[in-house]
């Protein structure tokens, strides 16, 4: 009676983009309406003046978060921000989200609440509705899946493959820190688990923490375009480290880059931290990931109005396609970026 | 470090509509966009002349569907109509899809090209795009969450709250035969657990293993009404049993209602197989669930126009609120109904 399989691919082989390429590359679209489908951080649908853009994630205990460390509260807080992220990196406004969770007997009314708690926060902080969505129970953990949808007028719409050579990189803030608020975590577990009665040492390291327990989407960068009357020629949210955003930007342009490390803004305290856990700070900020910052290139002509962009840091320029994706290190060395992207496959 | 909990309620004393209920009541919608939020088949967005109507659903294995019997294309497959025939129940048209998959490493590549080869035969079938969506591991089998994104006229949409004392009851094909095509399932696993040598007995099961399995979504129903030029005055799509559906109808319409148990509809080798169950096969159309026809309601006026609607069964009235909600037995008894509705988090 079970399924069998005469061949066993592991799914490791192929990665996760990799996969998603695997099991998509022949879809036809086939309704007028679906201006854009799989392949940038949402989907487009065309509903005439204004555009639907709806994108989805899905996070899952075990994987994505470990109830060890992660207060109920501020699960549901990212889990929101995870996805309004993704419509932000559109340039569109989120308006509603759809909510569905699954979890095991082990979960209470009251922890359910703790999650909802932060759920309809960020909801609320971020002018978007609840909608609908899906309460089910599961076998083992928490499956929390969130999918936004948002809206922007056709125009404004910015997508992963506008970047031309001669556009100026920038990011939306510092990077790294999530990575590094995650590797507090860790070692405290480690440290809880082994001698329970140690108090965790979490002291000067609220930035880090927060950065990755309760991160915040940018809708200030994309009210701050439409305030000033531009737009990027691409973007993207930072969820996998910002190699691994800059090559889909450049895969999809057709385009190269370089970004120069001394440009690439990391928080002092994460800095710190990053050569307290013997990891060169850049590669926190390169591979780390989750920090939803936005990636975005503009128009050489537009420099005056991303120079003084509060918070904003130009990193470097887009390539022809033949230059690569170099780091221009402090050092006065270039090194050829790598993609890490996302490895929880490989982590079983 | 773990959470800390004062007060432990356990899921099951609220039971899943008690739970949502607990859990959005409070929810005031912010954007003036979002015309209908929770408690319906799905959500309404109001994109000026068109509405984008938007519905989630999860399926989580050892509780929406056991791997022992369920083939990776139907389950797929299945995942998509039931979702469809969420927006369907809307009287909306299907138009996009995203689907959010998490899967353990049992999963091969092979097998994961199963299960969206049956997603992307529902998609071709309905017409609809697979437009985005997440694939993530999971540290325990396979969870699958969608949201379908359809479309109507604002004119067009039924809800579940407009149906009034007069109106028809009507469902739009027989009604049981999913729940025996679970039982059969159930029976073969466990004669495969004590005796795996045994051949499974499937004869003459084909319709209920199919109405299980591989279900479909009502879209003829949709066409028939934008066909003849009329609409119901509210409708639902059966997908936790006949009771349960009705009760949601009538109490969002504040109505009571009456079926007739020789109204509905029983496909003759369903209803041979509920005896040889030993059980009544009304009770498998009142509660067994997961049939995904549309349970609507349509004016007096509009009886013409349902009478010959091919297998479509008028099962009742709905009637004044304080009449209650009643089966009228073949015995000419009167029993009142009872939503037994879903029952997933009891069965742990």
């Amino acid at each position: 009676m079970e399924n069998k399989e005469t061949k066993r691919t592991d799914v490791n082989k192929l990665g996760e983009f990799g996969l998603i390429d695997h099991l998509t590359h022949d879809i036809v679209l086939q309704n007028k309406s679906s201006r854009r489908g799989i392949g940038d951080d949402a989907a487009v649908i065309d509903h005439g003046d204004l555009q639907t853009v709806v994108s989805s994630d899905m996070l899952v205990e075990g994987i994505h978060f470990d109830m060890m460390y992660t207060p109920l509260k501020h699960l549901g807080y990212k889990s929101v921000i995870v996805n309004l992220s993704d419509i932000y990196a559109m340039n569109a406004r989120p308006t509603q989200i759809t909510v569905s969770i699954a979890f095991s007997n082990r979960y209470s009314v009251e922890a359910i609440d703790e999650l909802y708690e932060g759920i309809l926060l960020a909801c609320k902080l971020y002018n978007v509705d609840l909608v609908g969505g899906d309460t089910t129970s599961s076998p083992k953990g928490l499956i929390i899946s969130i999918t936004a949808i948002g809206e922007a007028k056709n125009e404004d719409i910015v997508y992963r493959d506008g970047a031309q050579s001669g556009d100026i990189i920038c990011v939306s803030g510092d990077l790294g820190a999530a990575y590094l608020g995650l590797q507090i975590l860790e070692r405290e577990k480690q440290i809880y688990l082994e001698a329970p009665q140690v108090q965790p040492d979490l002291e000067n390291q609220e930035y880090c923490l927060r950065r990755f327990l309760k991160p915040e989407a940018r809708k200030d960068t994309i009210e701050y375009f439409a305030k000033h009357g531009f737009k990027p020629t691409s973007m993207i949210d930072i969820s996998d480290g910002l190699a691994s955003e800059l090559f889909h930007i450049c895969k999809q342009s057709d385009v190269g880059a370089y970004i120069e490390e001394d440009k690439v803004s990391i928080q002092p305290d994460a800095y710190q931290l990053a050569l307290k856990f013997n990891v060169n700070p850049i590669t926190c900020a390169l591979n780390g990931g989750e920090d939803y910052e936005l990636l975005f290139t503009v128009k050489p002509d537009d420099l005056e109005k991303v120079r003084f962009m509060p918070g904003v840091y130009l990193i470097g320029d887009i390539l022809d396609k033949k230059e690569g994706i170099n780091l221009h290190s402090s050092g006065g060395n270039i090194y050829p970026l790598e993609a890490q992207g996302w490895q929880h496959f490989k982590a079983e």
